[in-house]
């Protein structure tokens, strides 16, 4: 909401001087995206409510020849831009390439390599900065000191980042002014080499509220704006005040606990009030995850302990630094990953890879607790060891709770839990998935009579052999249950295990595929993830 | 070689200066920590042939304190070293944190967010920026001029990207004498904020063949200054220069086509002549490989056509470019994926993790060759194609041919092709085990007489189901064996597929694990990867 408030009269201006689809435009993240999309034959998604859900909150290719990717993960559009207009020097071709970039994104390493390498391309290319003052929240990084810097000498100041990487450059003070963009835009179209257009912003423009409380209505739920004191449902809330209470009783007893998030706090329910608590003791590394996996796992090595906070879509960007920062040292920080599971997202916020993407990397520890109590005693495994990096999947939706303090001594590591011994059919069933084996195991019971064994692995990273090997006794089928891609996943790690066994293993979870948008309900359906067909499919076998 | 000769004198002073343990050095990608270990009690290493394998060509925790991190990636140092300095700061403790980078490595996104944060510290942090004005090879992008231009001008130039960023700034011309870098750390040294300690040296410093072929001298293998014509042993030569061929017949045919690599361009053979003979159809982006995925991404999609070379250990800095700037927009790039296996490598450059990283990502093709001909095929498929993202896994070593041009359509996704029909024992072996599962389809036949079925499964990426539908006819095992780690890998797809059924299956693989130097026959035992092994875990089934 905030930034596309703040990016209408830019985007008018764009459209008034260029020449798109000729000319090029590639958004970043797409939060700047929504004034495009009315002005490129999609105002209806924004007018009639029957029609809100047509279009995506990001560009996307397959609505308009205007939008050139389907974008949704930051700092990406320079690199993107670049690549279009090198390949329109290979071909002889001759238009504009205008990349957008909000400020909070140019933090992030793709954006800064692009950057360094746009610089250099020797041929048209337009990057323009969209400088709201703001990421989300508060932008963190030392290049925000010189973004001031130039905001404050209107474009003057001889000490200029972008200068600094080779870049031609110009500064629009009043960026939401179409003339004063027109005329930037027209000084800079058909330029010969690279340019920055660095305009001065305000986050969400026009509308009051949404000026004043930039951080809330960076995004808003719909509704918001018929009760402007409740401006954000925050998902999870349960398990996000569980985490708030423990961390801030870690940091009320340890000076050396440190929180660290790259620049998605509200994601985690840290608001402005949490973080001013938490003061030295709370990290936001900007758009920087790379940079905040390394750090973490720096601060680990040298004693102290930080739990590093991140959405599952975007652990995606650290792999490199997990494995080599992180693992390699084994260093043992706290790692929390939230929203990991099959969504209804956009197919560029999708959470569903974090297990195959976590739990083949070597001295990882990967937990998913199924219950409050689980949670709790997996924080304080992770806080207090010192042997492993541990990240935990953490729950989501309505808290589960026993009741019963969880004794488990995480410390040995892949001992899964049998919590109800049957026979002929065991089924395991990870973190949220845990609550669906179940219901399957009471279906089992009520169509065929089957007292079937239920199992919660808590480990994602590892097999336990142990009670693996036992269930061959007196077990025909083992069923297992993933809240996330199967492929490189939790259950092909047991079937890989009985592979020269008589046992007989169903893997269930999503499909190795991007979906958008789809109704939980179906997505469950299409993957067979229903109680009735996952027990359709066990009768099949017994 | 180049860049430690080069740093002789600066790590003396920095010794000199600086009290290393207490004060704590954090070196990046160790290409520069040869005389910090002569210095820190490791000498007999470089001098006595009998321990040259004594200890490892990157910092290592475990030979000395006075190595903080086991790192051989590039880039990272600067975020290590924060969060050594934020640790200290949340203990209270008092002491120097030097962060040493190279000039080529700066323009990794990681080296770029750690140098965004670093800025904002607030305490100290010594960042010693090692300018020997080159990369492996030279330096691509737009701050190296900045580099430059604060070289001519002794440090004075007004646009300066550090301080830019917010540093303090130091310059040190003469970086190879130890008086004037003693001045320099002593004025930092206990410094109370953040400063960039810029210092001219020189790659190659007091070797005149390695001051003289810098690129070359980069790194060298044993043996190399016996006989100085000779200076590198190139890797795979044959599979190299088989690659180069087909880039250059393919850009003399289509000037669209253009390849890119992230500054290792001796890994694929592309030396200073190729380079200039492909002009601008040849792209260096530097250390930035998540550029360089984005970028190859946008040029494909714009109808250029893209050819990406890395390296397996590297493709890991890239897994969220590849899902969201490559895979989600479908871009049809061909990506060269050189040196992919189990290997004798550094536990920091292993490259047996990119079947997992790259196969479970949507919409991915990656296909592993077995012979020359079918990897000809594979490069004309992919390259021709606009469907997908096509990624080959280049093979190494001797060259295999039968002579016979492969007809495969590629086009055809997931069609193993059924090499030798047999019976009981199917041997599924992908690239470089195909020719481990002929070896074992002969034992098999010699000890016990079994005439084994033998597949060439060609794609990483997916399953043959009719293939392996067909198998379940009359056979009882089926036995995949692959070249890199097991978790995560092919075999447990197509164990899991066969997971409901009776037949048994055996994945061969590595475990989930650092190996650091192993000796190749020693990690194939360790693994049961001999022929004989492997022969016995059948046998054992049958």
């Amino acid at each position: 909401m905030g930034p596309n408030l703040g990016f209408i009269e830019p985007t008018i201006a764009l459209h008034y001087v260029f020449n798109s689809p000729n000319d090029k435009f590639v958004f970043d993240v797409s939060h700047q995206c929504y004034a495009h999309k009315i002005l490129t034959g999609r105002k209806e998604g924004f007018t009639n409510p029957d029609l809100y859900e047509k279009y995506t909150g990001y560009t996307a290719p397959e609505e308009s020849e205007h939008d050139l990717f389907k974008v949704g993960h930051t700092s990406t559009s320079v690199s993107l831009a670049t690549g279009v207009a090198k390949a329109r020097d290979l071909k002889g071709e001759n238009y504009n390439v205008v990349a957008i970039i909000g400020d909070g994104s140019l933090s992030g390493g793709e954006a800064l390599e692009g950057l360094d390498n746009a610089a250099i391309l020797g041929s048209n290319i337009i990057i323009v900065v969209n400088d709201n003052e703001m990421s989300i929240a508060e932008n963190y990084g030392g290049l925000y000191a010189n973004l001031s810097e130039l905001r404050k000498t209107n474009g003057k100041a001889e000490c200029n980042f972008f200068k600094s990487l080779g870049f031609d450059y110009l500064y629009v003070e009043n960026g939401n002014n179409i003339e004063d963009l027109i005329n930037a835009f027209k000084q800079v179209k058909d330029i010969n080499h690279p340019v920055v257009v660095h305009i001065h912003t305000l986050k969400g423009k026009g509308l009051d509220v949404a000026e004043q409380n930039k951080e809330a209505f960076h995004w808003i739920m719909p509704g918001t704006l018929d009760k402007k004191d409740d401006t954000h449902v925050v998902m999870s809330e349960s398990y996000t005040s569980l985490t708030k209470d423990f961390i801030f009783n870690k940091v009320k007893e340890d000076r050396t606990t440190c929180v660290i998030n790259a620049a998605t706090p509200g994601v985690f329910g840290f608001n402005e009030s949490f973080r001013n608590l938490l003061g030295k003791n709370y990290v936001d590394v900007g758009i920087a995850e790379e940079h905040a996996v390394a750090f973490s796992s720096a601060m680990a090595k040298q004693g102290a302990k930080p739990i590093f906070c991140v959405m599952s879509s975007f652990i995606q960007r650290t792999y490199d630094q997990m494995s080599q920062d992180l693992c390699l040292n084994n260093s043992p920080i706290t790692m929390l990953v939230h929203w990991g599971g099959l969504s209804n997202a956009d197919a560029t916020h999708l959470c569903s890879f974090d297990i195959p993407l976590i739990s083949n990397i070597p001295n990882m520890v990967y937990l998913a607790p199924t219950t409050k109590e689980e949670y709790l005693a997996m924080l304080e495994y992770a806080h207090n060891q010192n042997e492993h990096p541990v990240a935990i999947r953490v729950p989501m939706g309505e808290i589960v709770s026993t009741g019963e303090k969880d004794l488990t001594d995480y410390s040995k590591l892949n001992k899964y839990e049998l919590k109800e011994q049957g026979e002929t059919v065991a089924l395991i069933g990870e973190g949220r998935f845990y609550n669906l084996a179940q219901k399957v195991k009471n279906e089992l019971k009520e169509k065929q009579g089957i007292n079937a064994t239920l199992i919660n692995p808590k480990f994602l990273t590892g097999i336990d052999e142990e009670i693996l090997e036992n269930l061959k006794q007196n077990h025909k089928i083992v069923v297992t249950l993933e809240d996330g891609m199967l492929d490189g996943g939790f259950g092909e790690k047991v079937t890989r295990f009985y592979g020269n066994s008589d046992m007989k293993v169903l893997n269930f979870g999503g499909k190795k595929e991007f979906t958008d948008r789809m109704q939980m309900n179906e997505l469950y359906k299409r993957y067979r993830l229903t109680k009735e067909q996952i027990t359709e499919d066990i009768l099949k076998l017994v």
